[in-house]
């Protein structure tokens, strides 16, 4: 059995995203909760990660780390759970577009915390963050016009975990008032999911103060 | 044919990995250079890119961006082509080597641009590029140990092609010392493939002054 370490379910976007592209594709794994609720980590998380992150993927005596490099090898081992879009060139785009959020949007990744409690209120938006809203919705709607949702390429699919913090981030901080934004919002949080990340989230007491922007 | 827009090969670090790797693995491709030696960039870039930046791949009326993206997506039309390592542990850890590759190392990266006709010349190495350099080094070392070498898991593979800017970093900037180093960066120079590109970027005469660290 698979097992993924992940950090506060409530903070950890990066855990969030791999966690939920397995759930939804129906993979079967455990997971275990690391908090991060010290000022430098906590080293339980360095005892076992030789990065000193989670998520961490445990296959027997396989480590595994970076949320991408997880769900390409759990979607090699289970080809016939469409982890990944099932058409080729949707494929591709999913993968561009997974890997634009892994490396980019630092304008709301810094400014807007994913933090699952935290009451819808907006905050001003920078320059910054409006050139990453303005991205994450043109690759929003064009996605979902072409498949006709709810999700970017139709059933739910990696690229849409990979979006998962970002889905928040827009909720909460009221960054967008479109409505085709906000019906993949809530398709998003409609998945059971996120549902269930979501509940665990909830059960959670650790205050991470600096993600509570 | 699939076709590849790359920015200045000289310079363009994120142009270089999926050159190096498809050209490596045998995939049949044109490339074009766009040079980016405008203070604003190229517009030329933008007409072609939504997102405006290089590389981007052409496949008939199908556009890709994003490095590693390309690079699956090559992987998947030329499975015989071992774009990736051939074990699937093996090609996991490439994946997770690459992403961090792709994510982070920022301190040589900010510090020491990819320079490729730049004299070998030190620089001051701060906390935050030693911090890099050993992340960077025990990933080598462990797999060339392992692997036996030439490359990181035997043959060349996309991982070595992401390390590609790194190899020219850790030479032109004086990074290492240590002799597995060394030997991997003369495996990595003496590929078919860098040999070309370092080829065609000796011919550009462009000069771009923030990358003249």
């Amino acid at each position: 059995m698979l097992k993924l370490y992940v950090g506060n379910k409530n903070y950890s976007s990066w855990s969030m995203r791999p966690w939920l592209a397995l759930k939804a594709a129906g993979i079967p794994f455990t997971d275990e909760v690391i908090p991060f609720d010290f000022p430098a980590g906590n080293p339980a998380i360095r005892a076992i990660s030789e990065t000193g992150r989670v998520p961490l993927l445990i296959d027997g005596d396989f480590k595994l780390w970076e949320s991408l490099a997880i769900i390409e090898y759990v979607a090699e081992l289970f080809p016939e759970n469409a982890v990944w879009p099932s058409n080729r060139k949707d494929r591709a785009l999913a993968r561009a577009y997974s890997m634009e959020m892994a490396t980019g949007f630092r304008g709301i990744r810094n400014a807007c915390p994913m933090n699952l409690r935290r009451p819808q209120k907006p905050m001003p938006i920078t320059d910054e963050m409006r050139q990453d809203i303005d991205r994450i919705e043109t690759i929003w709607h064009r996605s979902l016009a072409k498949s006709g949702g709810p999700y970017l390429f139709g059933n739910f699919s990696a690229v849409d975990a990979m979006f998962g913090p970002v889905v928040n981030r827009f909720e909460a901080y009221c960054l967008t008032e479109h409505p085709v934004s906000l019906a993949y919002i809530a398709a998003v949080k409609a998945h059971p999911a996120w549902q269930e990340w979501a509940a665990d989230a909830a059960k959670e007491s650790w205050i991470v103060p600096e993600d509570e922007a």
